[in-house]
């Protein structure tokens, strides 16, 4: 078997004084943190589509990318290609786990049953990659906005057709997902939303939308899929609007359809902030919800209104993300899945390592910052002390044994009351000082 | 008792022809327009807090504005006089409700105690002049962001006083409602949110949210008070990101909490757009959740990023509005509370009166357009011929009576689907033709 | 020669209370509005690339157009085939423009000889097809963006090959145009921006694009193209940050580099609302600085962050704009370029017309309450009462006759200032009246 | 003289590992880096309106500020107590230089007058407090935004006296900052700009407020005052639309009425956002542009639509920022002046001294940084290596000896172009390994 990338050596922990860009600074696999390594902090895993698949192309321009196997041409050798490079990358890289949709793995067939038949082909290779390399799959999900019969929705289409075509590829793609040992199945819901309300029925799509989650929820159960279920939010792109706005707006439909135990969130960062949100926001609102399920571990552009999905390089996002992780008490058996592209601009080979290799470094020292953040109790400390309801009429209030007749009748009798500063300065001296000292 | 509009004249209907720009144009109270009439349809209400207490300051200069009561110096004096202008004022423009804060119309005293013989004491005057006018009460409020004490939040804040505080004045301010035979009562979070989430703990703030959402159904029940308990969204302003965010965020609180059945929703048309929603698409998910209670009619500037509370003048946005709120069959018991105020540079008492007869007209041509719109089926033919669940295998998946497994083998045998275009260009010219022609 | 939308008639002007969707309600190129007619105000032009070549595609999905040349395999042919159909297109809809990029018409070679030369047969075609229809051409420009070769930029780019490959490619282009009697010729710097700062060096391309464009416009002299150049601004897309950020970006750029006096704006509706600005904005801006030279007739979503170059169909957007290009006393040589597209959803040939439709109409409805704005003075008079610089001391500033000395000497003396409203909503009322009724 | 801050002592330099939150980690100010130490390099100021006059309101709520002032009840004796506070704060804090607007210092009399005299009052004790504490005035400017007189602009205002009255208090500021030894002269024009253009003539205005400029250009001539003249754009807040949105904006308005000779930039780090770009964008773009004349350094929350002007604590900003003042070979005679408020929460004075030790560290941190990155030519071998115009046909293109035929021909030649990547993954990774380990 060729080797894809014979240039690249496999990537190994150089420490933060490496001058080999093609070398970790902080990611040490095994290096323990607290009571975990940070492999098992991290679970980082690739993204197929991006770093496999993606050719570099945007509306205004043609595809960029030079990949390995850009010179065979029948698509199923070209997709066996793919598994072999897949594989050595993930190896070279280091990283234990991979994602992917169904049709990036293998060609869509003429029609849903080549579909299927392309697909078990490739997985029987990726089976044996699996098996030969001990990378192991985070997740899989299946792909339902690329193709034009997706245009108006798939669950949400108003042709039940679509419906029934999306239906079929999520149970083949949660089958491959259960024979492949992956861990948990993603929803995102790229044509789930609308162009215009002008033609929309929002109220009957979202009861459709239920109705699919209800079912592939039956269905899990029924092949004994005992991963999790996850829906991915997003606000907007491609659609004007998407149902899953934001991880608010997921669980405010999932409890409106009864669904909540059995789904969990997968939250993008560039999604948070395409919706209005911090990184941080959406992942803390999720843990205290109990719905954190997996992270999405890319970077937007603030500035930018579209999804960049760009690697990770922000050491404050990936700290705050890994506060919030550690909080969870770990994300697994989600992950940290690299949904992140290179630019159209960096389109050799080595670019996909640069990429990975600044994600993973950057989230490994964000964990570490936020190890010590914790260890040292600094945010939790201030926490403590700021809220008042250990004690007092405040714990009457966090036992819920006092109305507003009593709250109102102690108001009237203790009316100056005293604020403390919320220290938002100090603390964010605080913050860069773990950030660049810790 | 003097007239403090003296130069205003009653507000009549003179038609679109009018040349007199204190007339309305479209705004006829008593034409019947489907099965009410525009008054019926519409339940115009005038905000307290922006008509008779904006003083035209922001951050960056002192206020403008020129009142006919800028010369009284006794703050109860004062909010007295405030009182008859209001009167005068919502009998002139011929509105048949206003909304308030509880420190709109009384002074804050010295202590919680004093401010509610403050309120008390007008409250008595406010009263005598429902009586005499008719004109009602559509939503009382607890204004719980201005004093300094709600810095860190009201319901959530990290202090249990000013939970407490809090819980005081909802207290009274729902009596105070009850009593004025208020038809709603609104809890706009204002300062209910975080300005870093450094020295924040969302979840215990959001249980605390809830538990005091719960006590104040439990206290509206205490008293008789069955009118609609509604929560404003906002996604942020004053605070960097309040907690009731949106519609979908509101009911995932509402349902996590159990507090679905009690609370709808009131929206306004600026906290959408900066949520990133169309007002529509805040109404119509309010609406097919159950949940659409009343409407904050005003307008924000998608290109400014702070709430601007404009006077509505798009016809497209009021159109699609009252679509929203025909297709609710109605708004009642909520209403069209203008929460809009006139730009700091109309400093004169007549752009109070421009700023809401334009409010007014436009609603009303919404409602005209929208009802003929309706009439003619025009969206609801293309909505119904588009949705194919009616029979086959829509229909059994609208019945609940499929499963992946049918659905995939279906799929299987039908895969030449073929959509239908969305039309949405052509959709916009009817609408246009609408607007302009109907 | 084969029809290839058989089942579109001409469209014609039947009036606002036509029924036929396909007719216009308000363009009838012949009426006259002032001095002009319609057609002579309106100058309209479809943009090829959209409408003879857009697929549907976007960064989620596949193409979904379905078009009827569709089936034609050799480029070339197709190529031909596609001028048939345009030129069909132009006729039925009774544009008197189109406007189009060297790629547009004609396949990319092999190499820049090949592309000239089958540039070379199709422009051969084109011309025919001018003679033939009367059909004109608005304006010519070279596509310097898709291809990977611009992937860091055309005149800005680091590679000097680039440079001048570009140099080769809008020398051919301008001549192209010049040859079918085009009257403007546009340069849009898709690629001339960033990705990032850190491999950048602004100085060094801002200088080469200063370089290019004296090239452009000394080849044009010694081609002797006299019609317009023109550049026009967007703020970010595909590029992170575009250099031709706004209209008074490129004001700054073209007057640094001495090029103002050849130079005038594009500009592109959905591009001022990306940079922050209204279309208005961005057009009286162009006009005051004698710099509105043409427009890109669309609409973005001011709620989505991408460029979404819709169809306009918000009449206030139109009216405005034609409001300008009265003030400017027209827009000729430039016009009213359709920089528009059909949603990915709206993949039948009719949409193409149902999307140029609503576009005319929106625009010729836009010019009438324009015109009659102007005609009434509404808002002439505002104006001209407003500005107090014909006499005393406003007089001598606008003489430039006095100094701080004196100025602040008067301010001493005349310290009791009084404003007068700004009347913002009674303007809106005023504008709604014209738009629904005049 | 009573000391305001009692409970603070001087702020010192103890490194990095200091435990004292009150202490700098990175600003040593006799520290050398490169040629200059650090105080020369960062020309720190403090802003007089936010530091010593801020009260912590916003448009929903009252001022929550703590200040030793507070209980002064007489205008000028506060004013004069907040002078000594003042100076006791710069030097406690160790900052060379302040900032302040006409207003902050003095109040307001009845009349420009009375206005006057109160400033020249307390213009008196600054001076003494200069001469005695060696603390400088790095820039002076005017209030033109706050008194209602402004509400339709200043320069820019329809009402000539505005003009004149303008003129006579930037006439008074520029005496008294050349008075005390000022090197700056700042004009922001926060009300220059428009409500609507309904009532707007921006042809008439964008004149006046260039015949401003002019003048008071001459009036520093009159005067002798030769330091510099800046503008500070801002995109919009408090109008919907400033003049000055950013550096380009300006640079056109600059150039086209004469002026760009006298004037430079003062450019914001939050203003820089709120208009689009990044801080580095637009300091990058002064520079080259030879207008880079001094910074207001903050830095806003892009999620957030309005200025919030934070203390700088990103020291990725910081970083980049410092490398356009090297590469500009310094700020001076500009500086960096924290045009930064503490968050309304944040209302103890201690906070005050937080806010600024962490802006003064993160820039202080950014400076070591960006010099790092300098003197290892890390970014510089980049853009060298990239860049081909230093032979061949780019050589001809920079030295303007060549032409659009001789390009052509060379395309035409030369068509195999390559690219190389542009490596933006592995420079974000270089630049963490700068900031984190440097
Ligand atoms: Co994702
Ligand atoms: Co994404
Ligand atoms: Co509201
Ligand atoms: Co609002
Ligand atoms: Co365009
Ligand atoms: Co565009
Ligand atoms: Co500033
Ligand atoms: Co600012």
């Amino acid at each position: 078997m060729s080797e894809y990338f014979p240039e690249i050596d496999e990537i190994t922990y150089e420490g933060p004084d490496s001058q080999d860009p093609l070398s970790f600074s902080y990611y040490d696999p095994e290096k323990q943190v607290g009571e975990k390594t940070m492999a098992e902090h991290l679970r980082f895993s690739v993204a197929y589509w991006h770093t496999l698949r993606e050719d570099g192309s945007d509306p205004f321009g043609a595809g960029t990318m030079q990949r390995p196997w850009d010179d065979i041409d029948d698509p199923m050798e070209k997709a066996h290609a793919r598994v072999d490079a897949a594989f050595e990358f993930f190896e070279k890289l280091g990283v234990p786990y991979f994602c992917f949709h169904d049709r990036d793995i293998a060609p869509k067939g003429e029609d849903l049953a080549e579909s299927n038949e392309n697909l078990d082909e490739i997985v029987d290779h990726v089976e044996e990659k699996i098996d030969e390399t001990g990378v192991e799959l985070l997740w899989g999900t299946a792909q339902l906005f690329m193709e034009p019969k997706f245009a108006h929705g798939a669950a949400t289409s108003p042709n039940p057709d679509v419906f029934a075509h999306a239906a079929g590829q999520v149970k083949k793609a949660m089958e491959v997902t259960e024979r492949l040992g992956g861990e948990n199945f993603v929803f995102w819901g790229g044509r789930e939303g609308y162009k215009t309300l002008l033609n929309s029925d929002m109220g009957r799509e979202l009861d459709n939308m239920g109705r699919f989650f209800r079912m592939a929820a039956d269905y899990a159960d029924d092949i004994g899929f005992d991963g999790q279920l996850l829906i991915e939010p997003k606000p907007k792109e491609p659609t004007k609007h998407q149902y899953d706005f934001d991880a608010a707006n997921v669980m405010a439909f999932l409890r409106e359809y009864g669904l909540e135990d059995r789904f969990n969130l997968n939250l993008e960062a560039n999604h948070a902030t395409l919706a209005g949100h911090t990184f941080r926001h959406e992942l803390q609102y999720a843990r205290v919800n109990d719905a954190l399920g997996s992270v999405d571990a890319n970077q937007g552009d603030k500035l930018i209104g579209w999804d960049t999905d760009e690697f990770p390089t922000d050491v404050y996002m990936t700290t705050l993300a890994m506060y919030e992780v550690l909080e969870n008490d770990g994300i697994a058996p989600g992950g940290l899945n690299f949904d992140a592209k290179v630019r159209r601009e960096s389109f050799e080979p080595v670019d996909l390592f640069y990429g990975h290799v600044v994600g993973m470094d950057t989230f490994a020292r964000g964990l570490e910052v936020a190890h010590e953040l914790r260890e040292d109790g600094v945010f939790a400390d201030v926490i403590d002390d700021r809220y008042g309801y250990d004690a007092g009429i405040g714990a009457e209030i966090a036992a819920e044994s006092t109305d507003f007749e009593a709250l109102a009748e102690y108001a009237l009798e203790n009316d100056g009351i005293e604020l403390e500063s919320g220290r938002q300065e100090k603390l964010k001296a605080v913050l860069n000082s773990y950030i660049l000292e810790s």
